[in-house]
């Protein structure tokens, strides 16, 4: 039996092919267009889905299942986008009116937390039951896993640790609220404390990384660290320790066997891991006396959108 | 059927039995002797509950369940305490060692764990089923409750919302990290902060209040407030800001149905209880699309930890 896959992002919409271990036979993808009626978003969806079956050589009948990874507030019981601000749907009936094209079984979830399932089911959360994955990106996003199971709140309206507060009445952040999680630790904001520190630094190494990459990013502070210079290595410090206060909250509060670590800052790799390790082992409740706390990196990496909106159907 | 519940607190331990529906028949207490060998603990547990078994006219066949409302990390699964501060116990097989006495199925659990889900069978919470209980006292003690089940993270080792932060970098809190929610929203954080305000402000009705009662309390500000004292007002508004942060992070996170506050100083009743609800209502995320979380004070009081230890057994 086989599965599709389906990812929705503000610019395009991917989809893919795959058996029960994850294997792509055929993947591809369309453009979003955010401002068409949704009903006309949805038969692309299906067309895209049809020509993919096409390529693999597979008829409906040897569908087991349809999963869709969708940003937003995602009410997976009822099959129903509450909200999604990318791709300007409001209570949009997706998985009924997909059913109108390609009758399948068809499960629909946050992206953030598909992507969690899909760590966990075919990445490095393989064999674990309660992780929390957090993507460190345009913002940080959240997946629960509890007990194998996505853990979404009412409504699909939880699992928002992104907007965990971390220093009460400090920067504004979109959700209306100051001091969330995500304004300190989002690559956008780890940028901002980059340009910062280089303002205050102009003999600092950051100059001359960013002038090479074009750019100042969420790599700069990072390079110039591991080259030694004081100020990057006093941002990337002080990044970790904002990175560090979420993860220890979340800790203190669902203890999970593992912390995954996924977005593009995860490149950083063992570097950026390990410092993360060393404060959540410090500063978790209760230390060494609790069951001590992983902290991993995330690792499907460009699939991962694809293989956790597979990921549901499969944990279905 | 009947049940007994017990409920260890660091200065007494109280016993009483029930019906299914929480009506106590018996109740009673003993002194706590946090020095003595947990053998002995546990004989004077047991006697304590054949006393009141024969107060009530029933025997060990009459009994459907034991509960123990335990405060530290309990690992409910397998029966043991691993720490608790209070007693002094590491590492104590409490159920093997009690149904030495009483062979009925005995349930151990957190004692914040039990009153939160004694609410959800006997109090403020029947009916619902996903609930966070935040009881504001010595510290800040909080039970998660998802499904109608007590959710605890591995080991027990979760459901620590007290240790969130909320102020990274700020006051040091008593498990070793800095800026706790506790280290703000606990009853003796506003005994301080009172004191704070009172030292700034000496022409407030707050020393008035103080003088009267002999010490300054968590009800100090809430008296003065609602007298109209100015300063009082601003510590009452203070301290509503910085437990919603806190209430607001585990909105966020796992959108539950309801927030029941409990502890000393829930009883300032809507007074308090309402600002709180405009703070969560105003802030939470996704604002008024995402569904509305209800702040509730929760309604057990005095037996809220003996009907929560009933509850572990009822809910079983």
């Amino acid at each position: 039996m086989y599965y599709i896959g389906i990812d929705i992002g503000g610019m395009s919409i991917k989809g893919g092919i795959t058996d029960e271990n994850g294997n792509i036979l055929a993947k591809g993808s369309i453009v979003t267009k955010p401002y068409n009626p949704y009903r006309e978003t949805v038969k692309d969806i299906a067309g895209l889905c049809k020509k993919l079956m096409a390529e693999a050589g597979i008829t409906e009948a040897d569908i087991k299942g349809v999963g869709m990874g969708i940003p937003g507030t995602i009410n997976s019981q009822k099959g129903v986008i509450t909200y999604s601000n990318n791709i300007h749907f409001e209570n949009v009936p997706i998985v009924k009116e997909f059913r109108k094209y390609i009758d399948v079984p068809t499960y629909i979830g946050n992206d953030a937390n598909c992507a969690a399932l899909g760590e966990m089911v075919f990445g490095t959360g393989k064999g674990y039951k309660d992780a929390i994955f957090i993507t460190l990106g345009t913002g940080v996003g959240s997946g629960i896993i509890i007990d194998g199971k996505i853990f979404e709140g009412k409504d699909g309206a939880g699992a928002e640790a992104g907007h965990m507060g971390i220093r009460i009445g400090g920067d504004k952040c979109t959700c209306g609220k100051r001091g969330c999680w995500e304004s300190y630790a989002s690559a956008t904001a780890l940028i901002r404390q980059t340009q910062r520190a280089m303002n205050r630094h102009p003999e600092s190494l950051m100059h001359k990384v960013a002038a090479e990459h074009g750019k100042v990013s969420g790599r700069t502070a990072f390079i110039a660290a591991r080259a030694g210079d004081k100020a990057a290595l006093g941002v990337v410090n002080r990044y970790v320790k904002y990175v560090s206060e979420g993860l220890i909250s979340l800790v203190n509060i669902f203890r999970p066997e593992i912390l995954l670590i996924g977005g593009g800052i995860s490149n950083e790799g063992d570097y950026f891991i390990k410092k993360l390790q060393r404060q959540v082992s410090l500063y978790s409740y209760g230390g060494r006396r609790n069951p001590y706390v992983k902290v991993l990196k995330a690792s499907l990496l460009n699939d991962a959108g694809l293989l956790g909106a597979v990921a549901l159907c499969v944990r279905h």
